[in-house]
């Protein structure tokens, strides 16, 4: 028999997730064990927990599965996890709080089905929140002249400090020449340049309307993220799926659903390869291009 | 391989029923999901990810169980869970609160092998509890004459209108003629009638004593649904299964278990048939009258 | 299709110890169920639904595992689990608080590979935990003269006065001859004599120095179970397994764990073959003894 795969669901709300629980399953995992409620205080036990049962050769065996509604909760437990594992003693991590980082990398998918990374200008509405932010980090790595924006400026500008951190090293000071942070105000300047435009902001707000999506020329690509009326950008509707509107495709938050499933179930399935992978933004996008290249 | 069937298990208690969880597993259910703790406003988030997480032809493949010893916070949960399904986007659930509705449909099922439906006058001592409240309403369906009794008649005529609303509908006014709601003071006028009686009060009181039981000329079953000593059906042991004496047969709680396990299990497996049953006290009962018919 | 093996995973904690659930689908379970923040108040339910869902004939097929770090807590469980069981109508048990059984056996089977039990005279320093108790327990069943140590003497006696209870029976007044609590600073006295010592201390305090240990003439073996530096002994690292200095051989923490591990696996498989057992310190050790005698 082979050793089973074990998932760990660490999730920060009270009843960890069922849309994770369902995900997991059907990527084959053997023994999903759910542990909600999860603070960084109670990480360690847990990790050791993890650590300690199986030996080195099965450790690939057991990975754990951050989620939960609170992103920032969420990354708090990811450090603490990265900071319990030592030497070649650990287990493969996927971080997807509140589906930030699957919905982030099939959205930014769907948009390169129609466009070239690194000849795009992309607006980032709501781009303050889990899942623009990574959008916006997503696209900045891969070329994009990217505009950040927020009914509040300054915190469009703390955003872009911090996306800019999480890209670090070598390509930092070439990114910050490619992300601009913008009040809300001013999206009527860019908007002309824009090639996509996402819609990431919170739900019930519309944030751009459908004559001025239609009135931007140069847009190929429509893609919003919420899934609850009304539309964040006009006349969206939220089933579409490269519903083509002139030289315009659009998405919807369904639409992009299919792909954010294929890319959850394949970054599952891809924990149990390894026992030292973490899957964050970056990591789920790269299982997200294999899948995108095998289509 | 067949797409694993996973089983939400949503209950009211600070621990989910170890007793429902056994059920499952037995039934075939390949993942269970335990939620404890579980108020209405924690339902729309779990079933949520139930609702879309799977395509619409495997949804047939996920189902929920609402249990817990609180029947009432069961109800409010299995309301919460079917205002949140819409169109043809839901799955399966049954509702089995304390056991409530097998326990309920299995009495009722143990009567029907020594009495035909129709021309039955029933007697449901405790008929305010949840159980008994079940009993009666399954009864009524099935055209007997019902007097529900209470020590509180304010009380059985709360009851009995609940369970008028339940049956609602054509059959409602027709029910209405046949369901009575006595104070216990009043049983003595009524048990020369009865064919059958119900014993469905709370733990700790006997309902009616040896002796007036053995005066009713007219019974044909005695079914005592309590499983802690004092009897609340005098002289009926918990373990009688058709213990025949004279013209009548009794039943104790575990002489009607049986039927139960076999009509709980059975609803476990129907549930994983179709994607948008609702099992409450009507169609558990008439799964447990395919399984008497196969008999 | 088989039963499927269900274990019952009682743990004190707020999260139910991801250790014990690795082993337990290690060793074969088909489904766990993780019950946290367990009070003795909330066993009557738990046991009572493992009791009555299925026949007497499969019930060997259900067990329970108790758990958590306060192994008080977990024998207050442990004693409210045999309270509920009556007559025939029982699951198999096992207690393993913090690993405390499991560890203690462990350390004590370690020990006999190299000296002979009844020959023994065996020194357990910072005896008044949980495996400490456990091993001198086991060390006073095999025929050893037992030196219990804490700083406090008056608490070295209480522990010693405890295991003498749980020794119990006819063996207890033969035990009492063989244990004897002695304060730390009375060690030197008896280290002359000691053919075996076990550092069962809390983490952070070194037991007993290096140099000590090195002048103790007659011991054969030093187990020190402190997984944290700095070691409880003096001297052995924690991965040292059976290694060799002089006429003395030494184990470390992670250095017997390959041990526990295997008993804890054969214990958790064992619970299957019967619906009777109660797994405690004894029957755990006399698992581990058959393992040791497959070698």
């Amino acid at each position: 028999m082979p050793t089973p795969k074990i998932l760990i669901q660490l999730d920060s709300d009270s009843h960890a997730s069922s849309f994770d629980a369902v995900v997991a399953v059907d990527a084959g995992v053997d023994q999903l064990l759910q542990y909600p409620n999860i603070e960084a205080s109670n990480v360690q036990g847990l990790v050791h927990g993890v650590m300690f049962t199986r030996s080195p050769a099965e450790l690939k065996n057991t990975a754990i599965f951050i989620g939960g509604y609170n992103v920032i909760a969420g990354e708090a437990i990811g450090k603490e996890i990265a900071k319990t594992f030592f030497g070649p003693i650990r287990v493969s991590t996927m971080f997807d709080g509140n589906g930030s980082n699957t919905t982030a990398a099939a959205a930014v998918l769907c948009a390169y089905r129609h466009i070239t990374p690194h000849q795009t200008t992309a607006l980032v509405l709501g781009g303050t929140g889990p899942v623009g932010g990574r959008v916006a980090r997503l696209l900045l790595r891969n070329g994009a002249e990217v505009y950040l924006t927020s009914r509040d400026v300054s915190r469009a500008d703390s955003a872009k400090k911090e996306i800019l951190e999480r890209v670090g090293g070598a390509a930092k000071d070439s990114s910050a020449t490619r992300i601009h942070a913008i009040g809300s105000d001013t999206i009527d300047s860019v908007l002309p340049e824009a090639n996509v435009v996402f819609g990431c902001g919170a739900a019930g707000y519309e944030l751009l309307s459908e004559e001025k999506l239609c009135s931007a020329t140069n847009l190929r690509v429509a893609i919003d993220l919420n899934a609850v009326p009304p539309a964040g950008l006009g006349g969206i509707g939220v089933n579409e799926k490269a519903m083509r509107r002139g030289d315009r495709v659009d998405y919807g938050a369904i639409g992009v659903g299919g792909l954010k499933m294929k890319i959850h179930r394949r970054a599952i399935q891809k924990l149990f390869e390894q026992n030292d992978a973490f899957f964050d933004a970056e990591e789920i996008f790269a299982i997200g291009q294999e899948l995108e290249a095998a289509r």
